[in-house]
């Protein structure tokens, strides 16, 4: 057997123990004669890992007591549509802050159901450098929330700090910073979040929204559509994705051993300082455009000074086993996903291998 | 390891061989040093994949080159929202044909998105024990279309040949028949289903659609409920699930070696006709109302004299290692659901058991 450094942006690298550990039990699950992916959802056992996941979530994510976990499917794409159809009333409308693609597409999703309006948008060139301050962002009248991306895998921009706005609850997508960091839940009224960057294999979407907003949600929904629906039969009114829930408590009990979100973010800052020093100390060869404030510490977007280095370093990467180095597809160039998996270890190879490309090329 | 008979009605069995493959490539999938979990969805690795699983489900299945496979996540129950989403336009209603509680639920949301209409109903003190005869069904005038479900896993019952109405297509949910019978498409529009009862792991939702269905879908949807937009991304608009879809791959894989679904549909046949044939032998100790030429193939649904009874039955055929023959908590009593991956074999372990429970108690 055979691993690589997996630096892909999402379905991303999962803990090797969580991996060990599933493969253990692939046949035969907690002693059940059975494989997880073959257990009815419906049964005790599935229903302890059910409930037992959203608990620790709660605990190792701090999420106050007036929230409630869900364990959807459909991809964070289905809540760009779910959020507007369930919170968005008569008459009502909401701010949305365009600062990447996929805020942009949440902005579009919900223009098919409302009438809804930017806030602020940091788009220059046709690309996205920045995150605005929160006296850029303007609330429209009557939003019935705020919506911001905390994390931009494309273009490698992050919110340090959530905005705040008196009264007006604030959606935010985490996808690919869920659980990186603490964060103040104060000014949040729902969050999702795809699993597969930093939780999980990819067939899960998480929920953490506040009561108040559950039964503010909508009532003429179609059930599947309703957070009301959702969260009254605790995340099992249909199937669930019972296999990615189960990585997903696997991921969640290695976190705990390691020290939890404190562990968690300490080691994600010192990655990211690691990286950003490197490239920092080579701006002419690793070029970025990034505003230093605005710099996401899950993933780190630069060119190189040609078309064709960039090639070369994927090529050469790809020889010693580092992988899933290639910008998006919108961008170019090269992006470092380094999700919670990957530890400082991973990162000092990384840095090596870019130190000795650099010293060869530049 | 050890390993029971597993006749859950879904998530259910899967073929052991396919987990064996799986247990072996957990962590390293395909000589990627990745798991298939860890793999981004935008990897040629994965893309063969994902279009290999799409092709070998139309050659076995047999669906005809006018018809597009969709890989989504979601559950069925979000296909009971798309479905009228799609294909109701302004001035359309459809037709729905209630045999069971998921019909229902699909005639429910579709009643939150457009005015439809009860074809036909076979609803008898609050239960269901037969599939109507098409003299039975009335189609509503402008019916976009008319939606049955082919297999009602509750109540043990089964559409042994799709009703054909002239100029309207047909919308079935297969979910816990798909892939277990050869199917005449002539009259089918579109096909959705769950995966998790003969095809792979919760998480995975199939769609067979007609091309012109995706044609005269709806323009103004979010792209997330869009067939429109999921068939022109090759259902890559979002991140799918992709390690059900891996499995289901191995699935197809593993069907294709045994014969194909002329394998499956003859040993379906002869599975239905030992079960039938020792309950028929005892119809005062299985007690069914199902009508016979209604039988499901897939769970056959019957009380025993008394709840005690079928308390004990729960209770031996558990110390048997035979687990997941209770009966749907709405309906209570005994279900036997006997998908794909159990064979003859596992069939006649389970009619000894019967056989010998009905000796020991009658």
């Amino acid at each position: 057997m055979k691993r690589v450094l997996n630096f892909y942006p999402g379905p991303s690298a999962l803990p090797i123990e969580v991996l060990e550990e599933a493969k253990e039990e692939l046949l035969d699950w907690n002693n059940t004669g059975m494989s997880i992916t073959e257990i009815s959802h419906r049964s005790k056992e599935y229903e302890q890992i059910h409930n037992e996941t959203q608990e620790l979530f709660k605990e190792l994510f701090f999420i106050p007591d007036n929230y409630k976990v869900l364990l959807l499917q459909g991809g964070a794409s289905l809540q760009f549509a779910m959020v507007p159809l369930n919170l968005i009333h008569e008459g009502e409308t909401a701010s949305y802050v365009i600062t990447g693609r996929f805020a942009k597409n949440a902005f579009k999703s919900a223009e098919k159901i409302a009438s809804v309006y930017t806030g602020a948008s940091t788009e220059e060139d046709g690309t996205f450098y920045r995150i605005p301050s929160k006296n850029e962002i303007k609330i429209e009248k009557h939003s019935a929330y705020c919506h911001i991306t905390s994390n931009n895998t494309i273009y490698g921009t992050q919110w340090k700090e959530f905005p705040s706005f008196e009264g007006i609850p604030l959606v935010v997508d985490m996808s690919s910073d869920i659980f990186s960091r603490k964060i103040d839940f104060t000014p949040i009224g729902l969050i999702y979040a795809g699993a597969q960057k930093n939780l999980g294999p990819a067939g899960l979407t998480l929920i953490i929204i506040r009561n108040d907003l559950i039964e503010r949600s909508k009532d003429d929904l179609p059930d599947i559509l309703s957070y009301k629906t959702h969260a009254s039969k605790n995340s099992l009114f249909n199937t669930p994705p019972c296999f990615a829930i189960y990585i997903m408590n696997k991921v969640l009990k290695w976190a705990k051993r390691k020290g939890g979100l404190d562990f968690i973010e300490k080691q994600n800052n010192e990655k990211a300082k690691l990286v950003y020093g490197m490239i920092d100390s080579y701006p002419e060869f690793f070029i970025t455009k990034v505003e230093k404030k605005s710099r996401s510490n899950m993933n780190v977007v630069f060119r190189l000074p040609s078309e064709d280095l960039e090639k070369k370093m994927l090529e050469e990467a790809q020889k010693e086993g580092i992988i899933g180095l290639k910008g998006h597809r919108s961008v170019g160039g090269i992006r470092i996903s380094m999700y919670n998996a990957n530890g400082i270890k991973e990162i000092k190879t990384l840095i090596n291998f870019l130190n000795y490309f650099y010293r060869k090329n530049a």
